[in-house]
């Protein structure tokens, strides 16, 4: 590792955390930690350098979190073969993202059905034959004009209530975290070619790129819902740590 | 909350566990802890509760993870006034991400170049006046393939090794894992209409939405890298939990 990174200097409240952090990177890349080494326990490691438990906690944490190491609870610190990276992104929801720019939120239903699971949906979310499902699609609007187009299905069977909401008022977003917790979740971002029903209502060309993300959500193995959230042109989903 | 969602068994290893995050979550939801509430202590609430104290850490932990609460050491934890939800990625290597599907990994340098920085790099990753970088146009490919096209820059004044390695055999991914640590990050997902780069290396037609993925990293406020990531049609990144 060149010295022109590492002479940096680090704000000083966070020095001895980045230089434990440094000195552990430096171990796993240069030796004597190699792929698959087990790593010494977080006492001996404190005592070693120096520092606090609560120290060395943060930096193997750290380190863990940039996806060099494995670390189990019985089985203590491995470090990983291939460095694993993480990326969070905290995904608020649409009204939290859209007022933190300082725009005006606005909900709208387009549509609202109560109908037969379709046979790729009932596929897709585990659900039972003839389940029954509410399907809704729904606009965002930052400051009137169309940010995210909502295409959502609720399993009507796990959550009977959602046949009783009209949905005209409070998006079915915001009624589900404050109704039902998940248990198991799956999300998908992707590019897809603008549809009809975005061509109509985000304002995108036929066939324009559109970015989606896709989220089904089970509570104890029982499907909750499926969302698809296409968004307005030039949208990026950002994240930095 | 519905009981139909609420009788589902769970494995049975887990039941304790998840019976105390549904009963910390209904206590969110349905009242008394309100938004913005503080909670107990984690002792206090293994006692209420009658389970061990690593049950509820872990409950709590996982119903913080649900975005339902902020916990700090000093502060303690309090009910988030809306919850936030945060999604994980893992985001391998490109190699290990084609050798885990059972395809055979091949790595190509299109091109490599070292220059001065372009004006637009220079504001994008904070560089100095003049500053060199290096670079790199690759392909990686699955059974031959083209999977993905990796758009990179190196800074060459916190790097200057990279200025010495040609790239041919090993790709610059690989290589600054091995040789450079991160300590910010900054990673973007969007979707692009496929440019003339993406048409000649990956087949996607001209205008195609093509998903990508942007990351820049900094060790210490010294940019290290940029990278842009274009993959093949049809790709997805999913996570699930």
């Amino acid at each position: 590792m060149p010295d022109t990174v590492r002479i940096e200097t680090a704000k000083a409240e966070t020095t001895t955390f980045r230089e434990v952090m440094a000195e552990i990177i430096q171990r796993i890349t240069e030796g004597p930690w190699g792929p698959g080494s087990l790593l010494p326990g977080e006492v001996e490691l404190a005592e070693e350098f120096g520092v606090s438990r609560t120290t060395m906690n943060r930096a193997l944490r750290e380190v863990s979190e940039l996806g060099f190491l494995d670390r189990k609870r019985k089985a203590g610190t491995r470090v990983r073969m291939a460095p694993i990276r993480q990326a969070r992104f905290e995904m608020p929801l649409v009204r939290a993202e859209i007022e933190k720019t300082g725009a005006a939120y606005r909900y709208q239903l387009v549509s609202r059905d109560v109908i037969l699971a379709p046979d790729w949906l009932r596929e897709r979310m585990r659900l039972k034959a003839r389940a029954r499902v509410v399907h809704l699609l729904c606009l965002h609007f930052a400051d009137g004009v169309a940010f995210q187009l909502e295409d959502r299905w609720i399993n009507a069977q796990a959550l009977p209530l959602a046949t009783e909401q009209d949905f005209s008022a409070v998006g079915p977003n915001e009624w589900l975290v404050a109704t039902v917790p998940f248990s198991e979740v799956e999300i998908s971002f992707l590019a897809q070619a603008a549809d009809a029903q975005m061509v109509a209502h985000l304002g995108h060309a036929p066939g324009d790129p559109v970015f989606c993300s896709e989220r089904a959500t089970w509570w104890q193995n029982a499907a909750v819902t499926l969302v698809t959230l296409a968004h307005r042109r030039g949208y990026r989903m950002t994240t930095r740590y």
